[in-house]
């Protein structure tokens, strides 16, 4: 064995993480052993604690390390429009946009079919149950744009169909920026679906 | 803050390591979260285990868990010939190609009047003792092909000039496979200086 044992687990853990191959792993592992002790006690804790404490939010799915996370006991976001998303690591990436003020739900998965996953193996019987409680309800659907994306979107849209709940979805289109020679046809063709009158 | 407090430290402490940004490291940081509460247990615990266990073999300054290391004290190893390097982490790529059986000297530094560092900074000492105890010693110097690399090798070489001592250096040339007409002119002028017979 060419690493010292215990090198070598720090190897075996890099290489786990996604797009870490055997080179960049070791090139990690030997950096990090180039860290201070007090760092990587630091991060060693943070880790192990970060795991332990860190958990779904009881309202909304987000991960947390409250009961209810800051966004659903925030007094300043609308609670009446609920952004349903597919996993947690969405909201980051929303939350860094900055813009939007309404709350989440995290489903924890999308329905598919072809992989077992029914409706009632992802978190849509709390999402029924928080829009009863709203006066107002808006749902937002930020889902993928696959098939297992437009049949969650669908199966959704069916449960709220008798319910007084304004439903939308994100738009397709464009990237901002991107040049339209570039963009593969079916996002052309959504984005043509989804056209927006200028004087909106 | 977006990210929950014990996620950021997650998230900063990735930054920390080479060619890992913002992004990156909080892909890295989620993807930690989705591994089991075991194998974070156990990395974790390795981190400050190797911090603490590992350090330089006592001969040859190579990383180890043990007072000498593996190859200081491996029979089969040639102790005549040492291949001095700058840094332990050359040893493992050496090892790596596994074909080299003698042993090696980590120099940790070159010398560098720029930066102020001297041949009293680096391991030289250790190396000299180490050659005076050998009947027949050889250094292979496999040392950067810079300016701190050259003055290194050009003082090892006058420490040891009127003792029997073999020094040689690894020979620069083209890389295995590349094309001679994107290799730069300085490695083309020092793989004509290095040419080798045919018949040898």
């Amino acid at each position: 064995m060419i690493y010292p044992k215990k090198l070598e687990n720090i190897i075996e853990y890099y290489k786990k993480l996604p797009g870490i191959g055997e080179k960049s792993a070791e090139r990690l592992a030997l950096a990090t052993l180039d860290m201070d002790t007090d760092l990587i006690a630091d991060f060693s804790s943070s880790l192990v604690e970060a795991k332990a404490t860190l958990r779904p939010c009881k309202i909304c799915g987000h991960l947390t390390d409250k009961e209810i996370c800051d966004i659903c006991s925030d007094e300043g976001r609308d609670k009446n429009i609920i952004c349903v998303i597919e996993d947690y690591k969405s909201v980051f990436t929303f939350e860094k946009v900055g813009r939007y003020r309404g709350t989440y739900h995290v489903l924890n998965g999308l329905i598919s079919p072809t992989e077992g996953i029914s409706y009632e193996d992802i978190n849509l019987s709390s999402l029924m149950e928080r829009v009863e409680k709203l006066e107002n309800p808006e749902l937002i659907l930020a889902l993928k744009s696959n098939i297992e994306g437009e049949t969650t979107t669908l199966f959704i849209k069916k449960i709220f169909e008798d319910k007084n709940v304004v439903i939308s979805r994100l738009s397709y289109g464009i990237p901002m920026g991107a040049d339209i020679d570039y963009i593969d046809v079916v996002t052309l063709d959504k984005a043509l679906d989804d056209r927006k009158k200028i004087s909106d």
